[in-house]
């Protein structure tokens, strides 16, 4: 029923996030253009029956909604307003909805910008990875003005299971986003210094596994992130990079805001260290495989034995 | 059914949870004679029915079993081998089941003390605070001999929910609740970093903890520990002092093993400024108060309103 219902929507960024929410929308009725600047991804894109744009500017234009699926604010920054950016294609009326991890001033920049020339801008970043992405039950965490809601909202419908209306202006969506990740940032570290300190002592770690979660010492990330590391399965399913950026956003939020952050700062340094070591692109599970490599903790291989 | 099928037991420590522990051991339908140092704890156990013995050694004498709920290894040392302590005052056979986390190389030393005259010794750190102990629904993660286990089968299936047999020597159930405390202080560290940083950011704090929980970022601690600091109450469910005991011993642990630790190194200096500070017998919800110190941050008072 594509196009019959929807709204025309582009997708800028067409990673396995911003396609899953592609095709979302595509079931939902939308009519879907994207645009990615990496050849291979918007071919891909296209090979799956999806209409690909020659620029972000093309897929903006005429566009209801424009979805921005980039990796942070300075890509979003650019997109918008660098050379051939989107808001001058833009129509007015039309909504932005931001999707990457900021600086909550950065969104508000952002949304002061787009706002003056007559657009709408939706401070809405994504939790969920790219399975969730594909069917449409992502969580959102957005604030914007009522208009902005009101014009992405059918967006929204499609790409999320749990949308949280966070503020009426730019700004608070990325707030609390910044909360989450500085919270599943610690937990990445602490699990991995946990389990391999484990390792060290020469525990059985499926076993910790299975008594920690459940105990108090339980946390989302130690239940998704150490079943890579007992399979020695580093295939990036997140990259350290991503927290390398996000907890980088945090120190950078707080130096400025003059608040100490001592837990998230030290857990900082192991992802760097982890991306140090060349392990930035492979799961951000690898932290234990830094542990390890400075203490001599010997951890499951993929094959099952030890390393 | 007191004492018509049960064994006898000796509980050495009536705090809240030696108390709430005499208590299922006692609805389970075994003898139990109860000990504390402080006299008030010892004159409400015999005012709530009881029997309170006048010494440790006392009540540990003619035990089938001696369960110890002090704090830390050097009360487990003092209650066994110091000055009218319990080991010579045990029966052949009994087993001396030691609840304090310590370090592994602790519990590993006084089992084989213990052990060399000819009674057993459970390693059984225990996880849930009083009102489990009390409704013996306990999670014990113990490690011990076979004769161990034998003999502390009936104490262990009145106080406890689940039982982890995590190896046949004391240390494993140390080892493994020490990795459980290592997450729990960080993430208790954690919770009060970002949820003080919400505050400095003006967010909705009850509006982060419904996000939070429901996100990635989730764990036990945050969920468990930032209801205190939306309802401003400090009193202590746990207080500050318990992690600056456990963590240090994580910190002991590494560096004796050369395991770097810098998650729990900087968690454990929140929780020393909080005692510092003069919070040491406070909840250790009470480190968000740290952050709101250091930074200016406003946080709910117990009066609904922002301190």
């Amino acid at each position: 029923m594509e196009g019959e219902v929807g709204m025309r929507v582009a997708v800028l960024g067409l990673g396995s996030m911003g396609a899953g929410m592609a095709a979302s929308l595509r079931q939902t009725g939308h009519t879907v253009t994207g645009f990615d600047v990496v050849d291979a991804s918007r071919n891909a894109f296209a090979a799956g029956g999806g209409t690909a744009a020659t620029s972000a500017a093309e897929a903006a234009k005429g566009a209801d909604a424009v979805v921005s699926v980039v990796v942070n604010a300075s890509q979003t920054e650019a997109l918008l307003f660098g050379e051939g950016g989107v808001a001058a294609a833009m129509q007015a009326g039309a909504v932005f909805v931001s999707c990457a991890t900021m600086d909550p001033d950065a969104a508000r920049s952002l949304a002061a910008r787009l706002e003056a020339s007559g657009q709408h801008y939706l401070d809405a970043p994504m939790s969920g990875g790219p399975a969730r992405a594909a069917t449409g039950e992502l969580t959102v965490m957005a604030s914007g003005s009522a208009a902005a809601f009101g014009q992405a909202r059918p967006v929204l419908d499609a790409i999320a299971a749990k949308v949280y209306e966070l503020g009426d202006a730019a700004g608070a969506g990325a707030a609390f986003k910044m909360i989450n990740q500085l919270l599943a940032g610690v937990h990445i570290a602490a699990a991995c210094e946990a389990i391999s300190f484990a390792a060290k002592q020469g525990l059985d770690l499926k076993r910790v596994y299975e008594v920690i979660t459940a105990s108090a010492g339980n946390s989302w990330m130690f239940e998704n992130r150490v079943p890579h590391v007992l399979d020695g399965d580093y295939a990036p399913k997140s990259a350290v990079e991503i927290f390398v950026k996000d907890l980088g956003i945090v120190q950078d939020m707080a130096r400025r805001e003059r608040f100490p952050v001592p837990v998230s700062a030290a857990a900082l340094q192991m992802f760097l260290a982890a991306a140090g070591a060349g392990m930035g692109r492979e799961d951000d599970a690898s932290l234990a495989r830094v542990y390890a490599s400075l203490s001599g903790a010997t951890l499951p291989k993929s094959d099952g034995t030890k390393e």
